[in-house]
């Protein structure tokens, strides 16, 4: 018998659980829709359901199931295994999740924010192996963030740490949904991107950041504008991680990673302009690589972690 | 006989030392000129006959010495006890402190970053006391960080963490020494306060931030809000600190603390503006409380942590 953890990332989409070994291996990969307008009851039975199923086949390939660990979008208190508060679930307010699996599982479960729980996933078995300080920005509608120290997971005092997102870079600038105004994530998120090229475009109809890029990559310069600039500003966010944390790596993931070649080289010069030269020139900055297994990869991490069996 | 530690804050202009317990008792404080322009030579030299007579001291009064830890402002290989560069001691280049005060001492020797040590002297026997997160801001001429996660340093991978003053908080701001441009230290320093009282009057003449902290006391109306301008400023700083750490504490020292009630209820203001609810809420932010001692205690907690013997 092997030894295995089942990892789950709960999106607001999709429902993702596999089976991961105490090396990373992952094996019987499952995606289904999440179905989160049908309320927090569903939602938790079918999360009980699916890591049922993987129990099963984790037995017939001979495997002993040893905890679960679940990534959550949203507030998460990690040490209770609480969800406070999920944008992706607008029904769920203080649900005590890890109770409620663990009653009906009869194993360990441990909750941990989606954002954080890849970050440990890219640094166990992603781009961030073997380094120990490590910072995931997740560029995607929003902008994540997850900080690894020591190997592990900096969850802060409630477990609500890493909202790089929501650093003021213009203290002047567009309003957030968090209420502030001027956070990294109005500009280095694929929203941001479409709020720039529209701010500066005559274009009334949609774009989508895809089509940004591409008609970047097809020389369009307006487009190649929006995305050097957005990657300026993302390099003042990064710059001021660097000067706190001086950590080792920081690992850019989300969809805006796709246009990497068009924006990475205005980060780095911001980057040189902003930061010691001394930590800035050590960083390591760095495309994610785990895609979409880096949510459940890093549930099973912490799961392991919690468990003491590895790290 | 008891056993304490040499705690040791070097400072450009003071070198202080002190004996201190394991319970963090101080006794035997000495104040001496560091004599800066002496030279790395007699700098060290001074510095190891200073930390003889304590132990000459420590011995009098029935004490054992274990270690000496070291406060040194500047950039601090903290593992290696080297410091790379330091701006209050211009000729030191990479200077083996650690290596060179063992091999004089025949004791254990401890380097760190002094706003670090600050910040565990704060930890340990200050304002943050029972606290396991806090982060200290020492607002001074500039701004110095120290980052305590977990009851220990955030020193960083190369202990050049904690630069908390040169997040940039004003993208096109005051160009900082450090050669970026907007950092926290150009605004939420006593020289910050002066220049903005400079930009703001029709005074040529010098004027100290003391003064300007009295002529708002006396009701002075541009000089209240320079101060209430430096506490949002403040503000922005440390909301982006919240939302990345989720910290128990941000405690404020330095001597721009002097002006606390002038401009801490603007810096509240802006935090809440700016951060998100919950951590903002928790947060306590407070003024330190150890004053010049924050250097000698938290040098001889570090020391006790690297001996094991406390923490």
């Amino acid at each position: 018998m092997g030894l295995v953890v089942i990892g789950v990332d709960l999106g607001g989409t999709n429902l993702r659980t596999a089976l991961v070994s105490q090396n990373g291996a992952v094996a019987d990969k499952v995606k289904e829709p999440t179905r989160a307008s049908d309320g927090h009851a569903k939602v938790v039975q079918k999360l009980i359901e699916s890591i049922k199923a993987q129990q099963v086949r984790a037995l017939r390939s001979g495997n002993a199931v040893a905890a679960v660990g679940v990534g959550v979008p949203g507030v998460i208190h990690a040490h209770t295994g609480v969800v406070v508060k999920s944008p992706n679930f607008p029904d769920w307010n203080n649900l005590p999740l890890k109770k409620d699996l663990e009653a009906s599982l009869a194993l360990p479960v441990f909750i941990e924010n989606d954002a954080n729980a890849a970050a440990l996933g890219e640094q166990w078995r992603g781009a961030g192996q073997g380094i120990k300080s490590m910072i995931l920005l997740t560029l995607g509608t929003g902008v994540g963030g997850g900080i690894i120290l020591d190997g592990r997971i900096w969850a802060g005092a409630d477990g609500m740490a890493g909202e790089i997102g929501h650093m003021t870079i213009m203290p002047d600038g567009r309003r957030c949904g968090c209420g502030n105004t001027g956070c990294l994530e109005m500009y280095a998120s694929s929203r941001g991107i479409v709020m720039t090229y529209q701010e500066r475009s005559s274009l009334t109809a949609m774009i989508t950041s895809e089509e940004i890029y591409q008609s970047a990559r097809d020389g369009d310069v307006l487009s190649g504008d929006v995305l050097k600039d957005m990657g300026r500003l993302l390099g003042i966010g990064i710059a001021n991680l660097i000067n706190i944390f001086n950590p080792e790596m920081i690992v850019i993931g989300g969809g805006v990673k796709d246009a990497w070649p068009l924006f990475i080289e205005s980060t780095r010069a911001e980057i040189r302009k902003r930061a010691f030269e001394y930590p800035a020139t050590r960083t390591k900055i760095v495309p994610s690589m785990l895609g979409d297994d880096a949510g459940v990869i890093g549930a099973a991490a912490l799961a392991f972690q919690k468990l003491n069996t590895v790290h």
